[in-house]
């Protein structure tokens, strides 16, 4: 019997749980033996690699991070050990791999097929929701939820005050999580990478709002401008406001996955199952303009992601 | 100075709230005059009208079900009290109307525009994501999450005692809240009226669940099929569980916004006040293939909304 | 080594996860060697004793249920059955025992000791807060905080329509959740077996309420009144509001425990293995007037509760 | 009719909105004239009192923070300004005051009576819990349940890639919120102002954890020991452990109060309206050892607050 071995890579992410049992369970249905490889590309090295019995994904479906672990591995892109990496799967007979992560974990595992041909299929998942060629990364749903929940105690808190809150959110060049946060929360101001913004314009517009009783001020950063702590003063000095930062950090990478990140992780892993199953190898699963596809490794890994440009000008407002 | 009127229709859902926040501040931006109608088409009759504050849409973004109250109004069929309705308008120059509801509302002001040209936006708002051609309805996703919280904590009773759950969502002709929420949850029983079932065979598939150790079964059942009872008294003698059946009701209305409801709703709400500023009148703003448009009423209100194929595929596995 | 097994009996508690992780961790620290018991007396009776390893109790802290699942025991009536459990003890050494549920259990191994001499703690874990001689069962903390998100969410879909909800929840003989979540939740009406109702009164009072616009009308019902249909068509006919009635159901037992039921869960248990550690065998550990102590079987069994006066004067209010 | 005031002041916390409700509710069935200040006593010198309204209490029960806001006022301490106050109280008829807050607070209040004879009621209100003779501050229970889901999250990212996290909470002189969250949490390392700490030892005892594949560290670490960013370097080269710090911040302080900080917050209030309708006047309301109580201003405010052995007892084991 043909097995296939599913691992996650890179930064976890929710969903990643969901998708794993989703992968173990229809690769069964299809009559595949299905593993699970821990710490990922490392683990696939180390031959960290069991059966996946019911037992370990019975409660995967609402568990936050990956079960499976994971790593970024360096020895991978060393030959010998990547050849070391092969042997545990030949010694098993699995022929099929399912890889959770980012590009670069994509591209790590077209080098393996080049050298064993092993193919692969692989699941986007990263919170930033960068990976060109698709409209949705798992783990996205989930970190916005978190953080709003974030921002909303903030403002009860900012709003008992009269005070301004910096909120910084993770994304080191994708601002899409701290714009999509920002609208979800009405927040006043929001500075992302992808545009540009103007400190002087932001004070004029929010005048009105400073110096009315009882309001609150709301900045959402993304964590690549580096320029929260800088507007923290900027607040206080220009602004007069007593304000306050909060880095949320790896809070907003955990917590149980949302529906979305449910369902999105079930049918990433069932396509990606279903792709190997029909010779579809070495493709990436998408989805792109509501629609559920596979994309190649190079349309993927060699694009610029970028943000949907309605919700950059929805944020350009706050911006200015 | 122009005027726009936004109000709410039907049963509330959430993300109404976030979509009339939006609606306010873009009019403003855009120099109309925004007001609000209490009580959907009945305060409509009633003129029961206020120019919207800020204060009015300052905790808007985060609070559930409709600030500005809901109804379902026989009196509006009626010529003298759309006549009414409209004097209440002509009154404060208000010559622009959204609506957040599903196609029953927005078919009453078709009629109210076909009296006294008045144009509306019609923005889809049911936890029940039934109107054809929008792929999404506000208060799904909030709907949805608040599902999966319940079913998680049945769970861990369910597990706690060897026991099987029916769990009965909302969903009148329309098995979608079941479907999505029993994948997610990683149910072992989905009926809906969409799919046909077959209990002995589901007996069968389920067998050697029910007599693993440490188990539980989850059957999540769309109110509509009225088999929620039945389906618990068959399991009790037939599969031999201890059964409990879960009606969620009205709690699946509710419940602070999505990030995912937020921002559809801001979205929606955006480009209804910018249609009508654009003399695009009386259109359904609508996301269908990952994309924003409009539908004409006819388009929306005379088909019969299906659910996406895939899904009822992969809950097919769970009705047999 | 001394051996001391850790068993959950009767309806399952949020909190018994945490008590289970601490009790294993603590005896282990005492130099115990811990065990614990699946499927409470029943499991006990046929074996299902396990060795405590960290792995088990590796993410017990945040679970809801019971990991080792519970079960209500005919069977441990019957004294064979008993001699039956014994004997799977004495082969592992077990020489003490740790129980979580209510008072039946506490009886149980009660007997027990009377047959063979195994002295016991117990742990008063049940959502109902009914246990005499304590005043806090674990599982209620995290019961309040359900009832309470569902009576949040059912109210912003009230308030949207104008309408009145009756909301059933657990409790039997004893209207404690009841009475603290409607106090919580500024419910109008709250209906328990302590307290008489006069619902003419109760109309006199709300009319007020019912008359205001925008208002809504909540009742907290507690199940065993078995009233919440009545009092829902009463509603409905008598002071003329839409009414719904929801039936939390075993929605109320789950979920992940809150820091109260953790940190009580925590302190339970590690009393419960200091007192047989120390020799002060077969005692309940109760918290009353904001102390821990140990409390004697009969002292707890043979006991009427009853909830705190003062929460019943303010519930008073709601019933007339 | 004679006039009460209620206000807040100093830190926001969880549970004070509930407060406010009760109290004006509380004392319109007394026959009082409920008033409420906002900005806490910055409010009152600038007279920005206003009658109660039903509207205003509405949502209150659910809301975090304070919808009344809060201050700190220099300004009171001069008398000039607090005459200014009374005048603005006097004009009103109100005679008697409610402040929810810390011993400054009532220090406050205390002088004002000196001077004016109004009485005051003061309610304990704090995430820091460090107020002596009462064993519960307002705003505790919903932060320590904020930071466990904090928590909670962040440990499904530390087992996902076997890292440490350093988690700081608030807590200047008092370890409290630390001390309980990291027993709720089972944290591995607890750093408090209370305990003195040695790292080696730490090291010692995690050693096992350290080396155990899968496994994760979290310290939970209160701000006033200023060492989260030493502790992180620390775990990082002595314990070699890939370590992320995570500062809480102001999230701590806001969210939806739970059902202890509502319900706890309803008795205070309801019992401070009475201590004043009964000519208890100036009294501190209090919670010890399972009941309710009045302490005069001393008592409370002379007095260094300590933390309860117990807790000290079982969290030494996680400094050490």
């Amino acid at each position: 019997m043909s097995g296939i071995a599913i691992m996650t890579s890179g930064g976890d992410a929710a969903g990643m749980n969901p998708a794993i049992k989703a992968a173990v369970d229809h690769a069964r249905q299809l009559g595949m033996n299905p593993y699970v490889v821990y710490d990922g590309l490392e683990g696939l090295i180390d031959g960290k690699i069991k059966e996946a019995t019911r037992e370990l994904t019975n409660d995967m479906i609402y568990r936050g991070g990956t079960l499976l672990r994971s790593s970024r591995s360096k020895r991978f892109f060393d030959y010998e050990f990547r050849k070391q990496a092969y042997e545990h799967l030949k010694k098993r007979n699995i022929d099929k791999l399912i890889i959770m992560g980012g590009d670069g974990s994509f591209r790590a595992l077209n080098d393996f097929f080049n050298d064993f041909e092993v193919p692969f299929a692989g699941i986007p998942a990263t919170i930033d929701n960068d990976i060109a060629g698709t409209d949705y990364c798992l783990g996205v749903d989930t970190a916005q939820n978190v953080i709003l929940d974030c921002i909303d105690s903030v403002r009860d808190t900012a709003r008992s005050h009269h005070r301004a809150f910096v909120i910084e959110t993770m994304g080191r060049d994708c601002g899409y999580l701290a714009m999509t946060t920002a609208l979800c929360s009405a927040a006043d101001i929001c500075i992302v990478p992808e545009i540009p913004y103007d400190l002087e314009s932001i004070y004029k517009r929010l005048q009105p709002v400073i110096n009315e009783e009882g309001s609150c001020i709301i900045a959402v950063v993304a964590e690549g401008t580096r320029v929260a702590q800088y507007l923290t003063r900027w607040l206080t000095e220009r602004a007069g406001m007593d304000t306050r930062l909060t880095v949320l950090g790896h809070v907003q990478r955990g917590g149980s996955p949302t529906a979305r990140d449910r369902l999105m992780g079930t049918r990433f892993a069932t396509r990606a199952v279903e792709a190997l199953n029909n010779g579809d190898i070495n493709q990436i699963m998408v989805y792109h303009d509501g629609q559920y596809g596979y994309a190649s490794l190079d349309s993927v890994a060699g694009q610029q992601y970028s943000v949907n440009q309605d919700i950059i000008n929805l944020c350009r407002e706050l911006s200015c």
